[in-house]
């Protein structure tokens, strides 16, 4: 079993840490993001995208939230995805809003803004980049006010759903979002989470 | 129990039919797009969105797949993301794979080209509107080819991805997307999938 990943990239590191979390090791082979449309890798993932779990006979799964599920599925504890219908579908709640209103949008400011991205986005559109900052930075605030409820986004147990919450935030640095000093419920679950070891995986 | 809606989108339409292959019965609220942003709607979804279920003892879950995998959770059968661990992960793929590169793509398309999301989605970005029509006519390519090898889009039995991509296909139509003459493998695939009486819901 191994996972193809760019070692940069903020999903691949989704995974990392959720593999610290279970204290799952793996082997890890590093793909540069402009390297993901060879015929090889293409036969792997059609979508040419990263990470990819290969599996000892040879199924290929990407999309990172597939393969978190899968080590959920083959080795249950600690429990990342919740448990119980209720918390589990809490945990799933809380890891979309962030993906979808936080994560997403820094991506688009990254992909839409950075040079470096010049080649990988086409076209690139600066003002949709520019759009995307405002809308992160309304996400933070609910997430912010979310926070003053309980210690972790999705209740009072880690989830998954802090790990997207990090690593969200940790791309808003290449991304140039900043993260605004008066969400101070954000910055105590920060420095929580930040402080974990996985956080270095 | 009861779900709040706005009937004519297309999340809301995920959870009706994945709730018609349950056979699960439902009480739904419709409230008009614009209308999420009340003090009332907003104390249930901070991040104002449809659709939100809402548990008997008051908990309000939104986003579709956390509603989904609730009903999965309490009630296992017909199991529409995938059985045991592997089956399962390749479920999550081909949704997320749908979700990501067609049904986003869609939706971006939609509300930054029609005049009927102008007050919605602010700014519109045109150009950003465009660049997403090849993204999902790249994406249903894709779709299109793994569908040579499966009845269904994760395999041999239906599934929530299925359900996610029959509802991106038909949310073509008001983004102004035509889906390809040329994709056989996908217009037997839409006119099996069509076809079931959830399609209705």
């Amino acid at each position: 079993m191994k996972i193809l990943e760019t070692r940069t990239a903020p999903n691949p590191r989704r995974v990392r840490i959720f593999l610290a979390e279970k204290g799952i090791p793996m082997t890890y082979e590093d793909y540069e993001i402009g390297n993901l449309k060879t015929p090889e890798f293409t036969a792997l993932n059609s979508f040419q995208r990263v990470p990819v779990l290969v599996l000892d006979d040879g199924t290929a799964i990407s999309e990172t939230m597939a393969i978190c599920r899968y080590f959920e599925a083959i080795q249950p504890e600690p429990a990342l995805f919740g448990q119980g219908a209720k918390a589990q579908a809490i945990v799933e709640m809380w890891n979309r809003r962030v993906e979808l209103n936080l994560l997403a949008c820094v991506a688009q400011a990254f992909r839409h803004l950075h040079p470096a991205m010049a080649k990988l986005e086409v076209p690139q559109v600066a003002a949709w980049g520019e759009a995307n900052k405002p809308k992160a930075l309304e996400a933070l605030e609910k997430i912010d006010a979310a926070l003053a409820a309980s210690r972790y986004i999705a209740g009072d147990t880690y989830s998954v759903a802090d790990i997207t919450l990090l690593v969200a935030i940790d791309f808003m640095r290449p991304a140039r979002i900043q993260r605004p000093e008066n969400l101070k419920n954000l910055a105590r679950w920060y420095d929580d989470v930040q402080a974990r070891p996985s956080a270095k995986a």
